[in-house]
């Protein structure tokens, strides 16, 4: 297996078991090195009061995006979890699709600090930008 | 009606209108003058990797706590958007309930500030920190 | 000496070679377990452009209360770097004085959380919110 | 004048108005169509207790060139006003130079958001990242 297809599996492994990923719909579509890139697609299960896609589901995404886009930059054994995460909301989305995508800004043995940009593709495939995050993350020893 | 009465119709309304609390299977507890309690048992609808309850599912609840603690001090025909927030997750749970109350910090008429606590609640009662939130909510006039 | 003088002792000491606390002239005012409370007086040092308090002035001070919080739960040997924060500022003064008080959220033995209220105290003794922080720190060897 | 020089101008009015960026020996670098850099040398005036750039001088000199990226895309008679940020800090730093250079990434009538890179540069022009920042600013009158 190359770096990339290795890379991937690692990443793909851990989506499978994420129960709230699985349920809202959400798709793992890119893995490179120090990126992560998560689709959700609209429906019923995301969205909030006004039929938008919900800042929930927009925060969980981004969250997973860089996540993963730090699991990358992670030692073998090691996975990470988040330690928090800030994330600004900068415009409402009903239909289409969201892709999150991670980027790792700085990657220690301890902590990995990443960003993420949350942009909304239409059905006719306009794309306009959703969301922003920044995060911290902490490298712990995988346990399954 | 009672002033806490109008309150909690007015967020139960908009609570109700939201796809993912309904499919995540979260519930309103509590609302206050400036106070709100969301409550979300563990199903494997809100796991991570990991089986405990998903960081995005945490955020998910810690924002509309916030948001509704806000909306309670939104002037009539008014109703809040996330702007942004921040949250720290201190530690992982499975089973049992997470509980997020959030509370207005400082209500503008432009913005409003909130934090909230999410805890955790065992099956056996026992309650443990879980995650922390600072936000900030923009009003906005109500369409629906 | 008592374990309050002890602390006060370990945070002054440190608080004393912080080339910027000093040049703006702020004070330690309160050390205790989990608790650290900064005083900034108004000066031409530390103001915008519409003559109130900085954020810069007043992010810094929020920072350091957290950080000393921080600093009292550490190990002896260890000191706190600030990993992040995140600051949302609530309202505009000029004269008297900012107090800038953290509070421990959570102390893990490699990240400790903590909050940190701000609040303005004018000449007549009226105190108002001003800014609310909340923060990530790293425990770190200390090396001085 | 050019639109470049207007928008200089108007940065470089409010800049020098600053008695905290005057006074820790920040410069006004470079003001761009949404986008603003301000350099800070390394002096006592901005030091913590190892000796390295102060995080609340890094977070100064971030929340100021988010700030005045924002106010190149305010309308006229409007400035901007920090409404929040977060800043992570990447590595400490002494001698040289910050630089910190902000970019609007989205400009709304009433809130805009921005990020911020804080960059050292060392005394033989090596350059290395120190700090990332992501900000809300909110639109107010000017009163000056």
């Amino acid at each position: 297996m190359t770096n990339e297809e290795t890379m991937l599996m690692r990443v793909q492994n851990s989506f499978d078991r994420q129960g709230l990923m699985r349920h809202l719909g959400a798709r793992l579509v890119r893995v490179e090195s120090g990126l992560c890139e998560i689709a959700l697609p609209y429906s019923e299960k995301v969205t909030q009061q006004q039929n938008g896609f919900h800042g929930g589901s927009i925060g969980a995404i981004a969250d997973i995006a860089g996540g993963y886009a730090g699991l990358t930059q992670a030692e073998p054994g090691m996975e990470v979890t988040s330690v928090e995460y800030k994330i600004n909301f900068l415009a409402a989305f009903q239909g289409g699709e969201l892709h999150a995508t991670g980027h790792v800004v700085k990657a220690g043995r301890r902590l990995i600090v990443t960003t993420a940009d949350v942009t909304h593709v239409a059905a006719n495939g306009k794309e306009s930008v959703c969301a922003v995050m920044q995060q911290t993350l902490m490298t712990v020893p995988k346990t399954y």
